[in-house]
């Protein structure tokens, strides 16, 4: 120990990180995620986390949010690591892969990716600097049948269940359902109406109101109209009659409304008011064009959106002259997993994943007592060997803190038996290590 | 389409990144690395991939290879970013993660760390920018029994043997040999002895004779003796023997010489030649204070090394005034997969992971295709639905381009069977989704 000025090891705001026995059940979510994804036939790709800029960049939406790579001993002349960043999603990579690899791909391309994400933000509630997404988006040559539009919202219905999250919903909405209903109001420019009907959450239908009546210059009758759309919800397809009830027809609100009408028919299956057909979704981003989703909590829905995507022209445009249009969801797996955590939802078990321990009782006995732990773990078993003659009480004490099941004690001369504790019980029986199973 | 100017969505050297029947294959590695990290007992841990740069900086020996970040719209005031960077080993973290969570440990602490680190080098072969590193490490208060000097090596020999790797072997030292080697010499500076003689790789035994006769002042019977001690190798505890004939004489020799015939008196369960003495193996970082370890193939000497470690005394005393010694093995997982899939002995599979694809006949057998694929999901096939009701010879197409073995069709009216088609022997089979396994 050196009298050196101590550096304060603290945690840094919006890079979480857990304990052994929270990161045991985080590695759970993940091995269940995957599984799902794996279940519908989606494979994994990973990028690298650094992008080049103009990657990054080729959208030009979200540069606030990019954290650029820099190295500490740069040289004035050297400055090409400048242009690279951290990936603040995992679509836009995704999209450069699939331009970079598209010889050597299966369309229509299935794939999931399951990867950290940065982004230069101030961190607060559900809002992580470093956090991890779990994407799954098809992207096809020209067309994306919509088969996917409602396959999507069941693989991550299927994944959330496996999760045993609280109740959630999973809200749909259709963009042309919007852009051609407000085309038929008359509207001139459909797309300032999303962006602005989008706001709901935030400022509420009187604010929406007043913004698309004062800057969008919408009609009383129009705002109303507008409004009268984004309060129906649905929980099947006889939300499309409530639409057309409003009276309003435009040829790509049939377009829309079919669209809507297949995926809601399509997931019919489902247990009732898991997916919501819910028009005041409107998603944001430009890029959108048919089907988004939304999932948000139930009990908190203030909280961020839990899951999101949609379907989207073009993505690769930037980088490869083919029409790669695409669908994609994406779960916030950090978003959920601290909220459960924060909210003592989580059932945390012990710090361990060892099955057994076994005991060291001497120097003499280590040669025997690897030999057995060995056995063991050829049987599939996970064994840690007790790491120095203790005192049998202190090798028992450390099975127990560390809530490893089973203490096995190997025999002390030849003519005994192997014999195993159940530290649950108390009970201690003889025991073959060719046969023991953990009960 | 556009016409704007398009973006080359190039390969970064020194980003490795996979197709996805290359992917299925590494997911493949980390899968039995943690199966095999966790059979033995060690839980895992990860870590933010940004520290501060305090952190980084705190042993202050890698400076050059560390990237930092920077929000891309940074205010001129606010550096407040400035002062993070990407991990570039994930023994620093590790140190600071112990000394931060010290309380809600239990010691030893034993955990392995799966996960990618960052070094803003210039690439070459077996040198990345961004890769994948597998560490466990053991620390504890006051003392690491030596135990884990043994267990480790084990540890990675099972590992490394469940990948099938291409021959390779463990070399394993002990500082305190060599320091009480070099001091029962008489020599002043067992430290800079030690360093040079790392450079054995690449200077040769000459160069390294030189620079101990001309630049560390070594007599030439000094040189003489250090030069023997180097070429010192032993596949069991008899390479003692062979040390102490060169008749040199000191406690700290001895106590190493104890170590080193522990470790090896250990493994020698172990097939011949998996683990060596190497008396010329040094690992050049200073905080090494016991037994060392570098792993090589045995076919390819000049590439780096595939794994390394040692012993090391208070790790963590940056952060915290307790003696938290450590000891730890790494294996460098992009390193060795990126050599094997480059020298072509990496056997990949399909590109998909779905055992069956479900066809479907047309629209109206939706529900019944999808009711179908459900329910070989449920009994844990991967199963892909097709996505449009193409003809049956094209979708069987798509099945046999992905790779995907089994053809399912549910059938076309009530009073007829399922049939599943075998695509490795073109065999039609009638089959009943509720008890079908893949043969």
């Amino acid at each position: 120990m050196t009298d050196q000025q101590l550096v304060r090891p603290a945690a840094m705001s919006g890079f979480p990180e857990w304990l052994p026995e929270v990161r045991i059940v985080e590695q759970h979510w993940l091995d269940v995620v995957r599984a799902g994804f794996e279940r519908y036939g989606f494979c994994s790709v990973e990028t690298p986390s650094v992008e080049s800029l103009d990657v990054l960049m080729a959208k030009g939406e979200t540069s606030q949010e990019v954290y650029t790579l820099r190295r500490l001993q740069e040289d004035a002349d050297d400055r090409s690591d400048a242009k690279l960043g951290l990936h603040f999603d995992l679509t836009v990579p995704f999209a450069r892969y699939v331009a970079q690899h598209f010889n050597e791909l299966v369309f229509p391309f299935k794939r999931y990716q399951i990867q950290r994400v940065w982004r230069g933000e101030r961190a607060q509630e559900g809002r992580f600097r470093e956090f991890t997404q779990c994407d799954i988006d098809v992207i096809n040559i020209d067309q994306v049948p919509l088969h996917f539009d409602a396959e999507l919202p069941r693989i991550i219905h299927d994944v959330m269940t496996d999760l045993k999250l609280p109740a959630w919903t999973l809200n749909v909405n259709n963009r042309k359902v919007l852009q051609g209903f407000y085309q038929g109001l008359g509207i001139e420019d459909p797309l300032e109406v999303i962006r602005t009907v989008d706001k709901i959450d935030k400022i509420g239908v009187s604010g929406v109101s007043e913004l698309l009546s004062k800057k969008a210059g919408l009609t009383d009758r129009q705002v109303g109209a507008c409004m009268e759309l984004a309060g129906i919800r649905g929980t099947d397809a006889s939300v499309v009659e409530d639409i057309t009830a409003a009276g309003v027809r435009s040829e790509l609100l049939s377009e829309g409304l079919d669209e809507l009408a297949f995926v809601m028919d399509s997931l019919s299956d489902l247990p009732r008011g898991s997916v919501v057909a819910d028009l005041s979704i409107a998603r944001g981003l430009d890029y959108y064009t048919g089907t988004v989703y939304e999932g948000k909590f139930t009990d908190w829905p203030d909280y961020g959106s839990i899951c999101s995507g949609g379907r989207y022209e073009n993505l690769a445009g930037s980088y490869i002259r083919r029409n790669l249009p695409g669908i994609g969801l994406s779960i916030g797996l950090t978003r959920i997993f601290a909220k459960l955590l924060a909210e003592g939802l989580l059932t945390t078990g012990p710090v361990s994943v060892s099955d057994v321990l076994v005991v060291l009782p001497g120097q003499e006995q280590r040669a025997a007592a690897t030999a057995v732990a060995d056995r063991l773990r050829r049987r599939g078993l996970n064994v840690e060997l007790y790491h120095q003659p203790d005192k049998i009480a202190k090798q028992v004490r450390y099975a127990s803190r560390k809530g490893i099941p089973f203490v096995w004690f190997p025999p002390f001369s030849e003519d005994r038996a192997h014999e195993v504790k159940d530290l649950a019980t108390g009970e201690q029986t003889a025991a073959d290590p060719e046969v023991w199973q953990r009960p």
